[in-house]
């Protein structure tokens, strides 16, 4: 296997691809209160400050900071209270000194007053008049107007994947559609002559296909599209059909093959076939994984590069190397700028590991309590078995330079 | 403030609310392939071993392992090569002693043999005879049947969130079709004279709804459908009716009313005159979100008792506070057993932190670095800010029994 020397570890192999594909997300406008998880491609900026007029923090009285100077429960400052702020309307009157005004929590502070003084810490002194029984500072208990957001500031970065507050945000400035990068559209081709639909009852020989739904799944999970384009035979033609048809269609296109040397072939022999540069690396040095395509395609109507990734046909291989290629490549199709916070999770190893110096492993493991003090047991099993990955809470990572990993030691899960 | 007093830590008032109630999610049929991140209520039992028929897991000689006994580069075994085994086939042949059989990954076993021998580890002696430079033991590069499942074992157990390998390994089984709970349904409501639907040109004195999209948002994110019941002035009636609507026709209400004690009183009132018990706790130990109302009501067409949690309306808290209950209960509400894994990141905190003793606190803060070695920075800034949590990464926690954390602690970040 020639083409397995001097094999470079995944995120070698990931940037010699990302050095030769641009990536252009297409623009789309949608509503705001729908943009979660999506991502923004500009910056965008606030159409005016926020709040648009100071608020009261709190129940209270609105008051003239200077008037409650030195105030205390033995020496209280008595102001006259000149009216109530109604929820949602501006006070209707001007604070003089020595006045006060009844304020709510998120209330308007009429003009002139500057602070606001907690009910707790007032009492009635007689009708129309409160006695003041702390000090308040100027701005205390109040959101000056622009303190959370100024006219023309960001509200969000490019490339920022919106969460709730995001879009609360967005909404709070009136601002109900975005622009954000379109979903990425991957498509995905499954070739195996003894793959058959999962509907079907097979017969002796045949296993149905699980790489199309499971990798759609993933896909899907990432935030882009996935479209199935079905099984194909392992020939040729068929294969060379659907992929040109698939990079055409779709911005990343992963085929599946069988694990066999002459499938493997087959994949980069079309892919090679295909517009553009064709196989950029072939063998990655991780496990499992290892007979890993990774290609930069152009389909007939356009130069642009698409990147195109062949998966090895055993599914926990395709998945995990679906996670270290597929996700990151999805991430930069949509827009994402730096790291979309996928963040591993450290866990207690309960067994000792080996593995190969040179070599990134993923193994998969249970995470047996809780946040913070989690243990990860490996679930040992062939690289073949779905069910050793359905299992599994999570990929556990030996990095590369590591001969093995010992029990006690902490190491980097990442979630499935 | 009398119903602050004594007041329960986030999870004892959450347990104190889950003594109560019953949780009975409704269970739908739906298509695997579509079935990611849903919840299956019952375990579903393998129909067939997988897989059907033993397999090799590499590319070579289909032997008998005991033809290959001693076999090495100085002394190989010659076995006879009596044909090719074609994928998605049987191999059509029976392999007596002294014969072997070429065979590709995932390819059927012939009859008879019990082991295969890697391609490297052979090479053609002359036209039908195939030198074997290795000893093979019985299984060896083999997948038995049954290995990677049983009949009737277990595939997916009860309460488990499907993941993209359980959406393959159900499909590899045939299982098109699975029984998943319901997606629950939350109804938001939101009340106060001062807020306008986010289209709006704002008056002076009205601020725009950020809680019924921020929390439809994060509702969503939970796996659950966010239902919005709009704007409902801060009157009796109006809220009255549009909470007994919701209890109704939802699995989970919340109602986010203004932060002022009179709103507060007034949603509690509101959720005391439906049916069932009502309010359970008024007031938790934590900030932001210290008048937080958990409640238990039933509508008029059910005894079932659905929980009705009234958020603070300032929307820092109101998102706060959604994360400690609105998600646990969403979880509950889809059949999920045991922890969701939505795990906490550890991360380094920059700056000394104080808080009361007794208190739990959720801190807005940016994640700095990467996996494994984050710095949590802390955004300051008022609770009302939306633009605090906007900027944040995830929500840092200093436990009760904490008086703060000090620069250069590891502490618990809750990713947004």
């Amino acid at each position: 296997m020639p083409e397995f020397i001097d094999l470079l570890p995944p995120q070698d192999a990931l940037e010699k691809l990302l050095a030769i594909i641009e990536f252009q997300p297409a623009v789309e406008e949608i509503d705001t209160s729908g943009a979660q998880s999506r991502v923004l491609l500009e910056e965008v900026f606030s159409p005016h400050a926020l709040p648009t007029f100071t608020r009261s923090t709190v129940d209270g009285y609105a008051v003239r900071a200077r008037d409650t100077h030195g105030a205390s429960d033995s020496m209280p400052a008595y102001l006259e209270l000149v009216g109530e702020i109604r929820m949602g309307q501006t006070a209707g009157f001007f604070l003089s000194p020595n006045e006060c005004g009844l304020i709510h929590t998120g209330g308007m502070l009429p003009e002139g007053a500057n602070a606001v003084v907690m009910l707790e810490n007032t009492q009635l002194a007689r009708e129309g008049e409160i006695e003041i029984l702390r000090s308040a500072a100027v701005g205390e208990n109040v959101i000056k107007i622009g303190e959370d957001i100024q006219q023309g500031e960001v509200i969000v970065p490019a490339g920022k994947v919106l969460h709730p507050a995001d879009i609360g945000g967005l909404l709070a400035l009136g601002l109900t559609r975005v622009m954000v990068a379109k979903r990425p559209i991957v498509g995905i081709i499954s070739s195996g002559d003894e793959i058959v639909p999962p509907g079907t009852e097979i017969q002796i020989g045949q296993i149905r296909d699980i790489n199309s739904y499971s990798l759609a799944a993933l896909i899907e999970k990432a935030g882009a599209v996935a479209r199935i384009y079905g099984i194909v035979p392992d020939e040729e033609e068929p294969l060379r059909a659907a992929a040109v048809r698939a990079v055409q269609e779709c911005d990343l296109v992963v085929i599946t093959a069988g694990s066999s040397a002459s499938n493997r072939d087959l994949t980069a022999k079309v892919i090679d076939s295909l517009g553009g540069p064709g196989v950029i690396v072939h063998g990655v040095n991780v496990r499992p994984g290892k007979p890993t395509i990774l290609a930069a395609c152009s389909s007939a109507d356009t130069d642009q590069l698409k990147p195109v990734i062949g998966l090895p046909g055993n599914p926990v291989s395709a998945l995990v190397i679906a996670t270290l290629f597929v996700e990151p490549l999805i991430d930069l199709l949509s827009g994402i700028e730096g790291d979309r916070l996928r963040p591993l999770i450290q866990a207690k190893l309960t067994i000792n590991l080996s593995s190969s110096a040179g070599r990134e492993d993923w193994l998969p493991v249970k995470l047996v309590g809780s946040s913070g003090e989690f243990s990860a047991e490996p679930i040992f099993g062939k690289s073949n078995l779905i069910f050793t990955l359905s299992r599994a809470d999570g990929l556990l990572h030996i990095p590369s330079q590591a001969t093995g990993l010992n029990a006690g030691e902490m190491a980097n899960v990442r979630l499935l």
